[in-house]
């Protein structure tokens, strides 16, 4: 099972709008033949490249897949059909697809004397694009690093850095995993920042997320020009041209108004706190104002993944939707 | 030696100004004859109550204490010759007793030809204390209870309650390891604080830890003046009655401006941080003003443990100090 979440990991931001899925196929004493993940999309799917990767081995062999195995023709045909094909006799899946396009997979493989098997998991991987089935624009991630205390800059505007080497480098590999980074216009005129994914060596830059400014002003001549971004007006404006051109993850990276605008507009899913063990006392906030007056009326997020990165500590939270 | 590590565990918050040392005594074979743990002071130590636990299966046996055993006489004998006279053959220590008035016990055992093992093991229970050898006052831990961004109340003030069930049991348990609660007038002006150890089921009233209000304005007629309570003009007042008085490990509650008081005067050790993960967008901060004006004159604290309490994190942070 760990090969087939290793398999739809690595391939993490490169899959988009199609879920990052992996695939592993063992053989009757479990022994690891094969693993795939979904190519690009337009691409063949984990199972496909699992499968190719197998070749006659395929025969009378266990697949094991994060997703329940597709069941419709897009781009490319169903997997439901290719496993049969190949002479798969067990198939396990870790999720089911409730995508109403692509759903019917297991019940397919069953009634055609394949031995299906769901064996519920939570797939990180998947978890965005999940979300999204219910959400129906990309799932968003406000990420903010601050003092313990909440000031994401010092009394005098110094930021440079509150966290250390090892949160700056997940903050990094963290990127190379989304489709998208969206900064307000404030952050990209103040910072100029690349928004590329460094400490990744080897990764191509057709790899890297798209860079989004969000905000009406024009950005001034600097790396995002240099390096090519686009720019929306509003925070809707934005998802739903991504959401359109197959963006299916996207990190909101700052500033603070822009990271309020985005919560009290409901566009929020996930909020990443990377926290620096000091105490500021004062300074910029991480976000411009109150989301309520009063205690009560603040939303409650569930805390998800607490990881140490040298001295710093990253909170993961998710907002709960009803449906979750 | 986890017994010897509980032992001194349990006796945390009722031994002070003598630290809170554990003592197991174990047979040939490693198999446990008895435990024992500090006596409140004036009383017994560790070694020797251990020692009576275990009557004549002492001699031949082996004592694994987590601090050095002393070698003066105070309001009791050394326990090195205690343990000596018991007839244990060997001495297994954790922590070296660096404690001018106490020190050499080691080297007396092993001059009488007890077979003697320093094993450096980081002993949490004995961190205040120790740390006092190089202060010279009480081990100060701040407390806060905040949300994910940095308040402790929202915009209007209320901030029952931030934090959940399990963090705010932890505060509970946590405080009946202290020699005393300390809050601002401020604090007791407004909220009325009990500052007991509740959900403790079984604890005597004796074992609570002591009140204390520090500023200069009366506090009024409510739970501290019918529980009892010790009032001083400044942190620095607070601290020398109550190392004078034994105290050797006190948490300040409250509010930001007694937190800020004392980490302004450089009187803290360490800062617990209970987080929410709730995002509020303004309210009551942790301090009440800038520490520093700018990022590098900043203090980075060291984490030291990260605990997940339901929903909320416990983020543990030690200020450094050049000779610890």
């Amino acid at each position: 099972m760990h090969h087939a979440l290793e398999a739809g990991d690595r391939v993490r931001g490169t899959t988009s709008p199609n879920p990052p899925v992996g695939c592993a196929i063992v053989d009757d004493s479990g022994v690891l033949i094969s693993t795939g993940g979904t190519s690009p999309a337009g691409g063949p799917h984990a199972e496909v490249n699992a499968l190719s990767a197998a070749g006659d081995k395929a025969r009378g062999a266990t697949a094991i897949v994060t997703l329940e195995p597709c069941n419709h023709t897009g781009r490319t045909g169903p997997c439901s059909h290719v496993l049969l094909e190949a002479g798969i006799t067990k198939v396990v899946y870790l999720t089911r697809d409730t995508n109403p396009n692509a759903v019917g997979g297991a019940d397919y493989l069953a009634d055609h004397g394949v031995e299906v098997d769901y064996h519920p998991v939570r797939v990180e991987a998947l978890q965005p694009w999940l979300r999204t089935l219910s959400t129906g624009r990309p799932h968003v991630t406000v990420k903010f690093a601050a003092s313990i205390d909440g000031f994401t800059a010092a009394a005098d505007g110094t930021s440079q850095w509150i966290t250390g080497k090892a949160a700056r480098e997940h903050v990094h590999k963290d990127r190379l995993r989304r489709d998208a980074i969206i900064v307000g216009t404030g952050t990209a005129l103040a910072d100029d920042p690349s928004l590329t994914a460094r400490h990744a060596e080897g990764i191509p830059a057709e790899r890297q997320p798209r860079r989004v400014v969000v905000g009406k002003r024009a950005v001034r001549e600097g790396n995002l020009t240099r390096l090519g971004f686009e720019q929306y007006s509003s925070p809707e404006e934005a998802l739903k041209v991504l959401w359109d051109t197959g963006a299916r993850d996207v990190l909101v990276e700052g500033g603070a108004s822009l990271a309020t605008s985005f919560i009290q507009r409901g566009l929020v899913d996930r909020v990443q706190a990377y926290l620096a063990p000091m105490l500021m006392g004062a300074g910029r906030g991480v976000l411009t104002q109150a989301l309520a007056p009063t205690l009560s009326g603040l939303e409650r997020m569930k805390t998800e993944k607490i990881t140490q990165l040298g001295d710093d500590v990253l909170v993961e939270m998710v907002r709960c939707l009803p449906d979750l």
